[in-house]
């Protein structure tokens, strides 16, 4: 049952990671609500597609990103999924050494009105950047 | 809509930081899945009841523990919920500083089949202690 939200979803998590290798942000933002947020350890919330796109744009400047996940869990309920990944990011600057963090994330996944699946909330709780 | 679930899972919330405060790990014990995972920044999931259960208790030994939380956002749909809180937690040895910290947390709550709320997946991004 909900075989296919949680296919739906997975393609969300796919597409994610290969736009942001791809440096594509026109292609990762249609994946998330307008009103996103994005929690993360000792900081404030990142909310907003906008301020995403902000950043992202910013960090691909000088640094392409390799990113992958292992789905750990996804659940799906109605219009609501949530999805447990443990997820690897190497970032590499132009000149220099790639970093990498390692660890896991809870992310939650809204249906719309139209069927499709959103990243919603997410948080994020990778390590600290290791060469 | 969902007012009655919502206001379970408010109070379930409500009883963790009673229960907590109070150290009475037997009273938190039943708000949690069975097979609840907390999710922490850089380290591996926490996971099951028993294991929450030991940490709480060795930490209770020669502490006291209060917290507060501000939820920002509750949702359900069907059998699953989210939550996002501002946590602030404040872990006191029986002799020294209170350490205080604060962040963020994601949290999932499951339905059970009699009806009760039921706290399975847990991220928290609080950041380092401060006295």
């Amino acid at each position: 049952m909900n075989s296919s939200d949680e296919e739906a979803i997975r393609r969300v998590v796919t597409t994610w990671h290969e736009a942001t290798a791809a440096g594509e942000i026109d292609r990762i933002l249609p994946l998330m609500a307008d009103d996103v947020v994005f929690l993360v350890p000792g900081g404030p919330p990142m909310r907003g597609r906008q301020q995403f796109a902000d950043g992202l744009a910013a960090l691909l400047k000088e640094h392409t990103i390799q990113s992958s996940g292992e789905i750990q869990e996804l659940r799906v309920s109605g219009d609501l999924a949530y999805c447990w990944t443990a997820l690897s990011v190497t970032v590499t600057p132009r000149q220099g050494e790639p970093k990498r963090r390692t660890g896991n994330t809870l992310t939650v996944f809204l249906k719309q009105p139209d069927g499709t699946w959103v990243l919603a909330r997410d948080a994020n709780m990778l390590g600290a950047p290791r060469s």
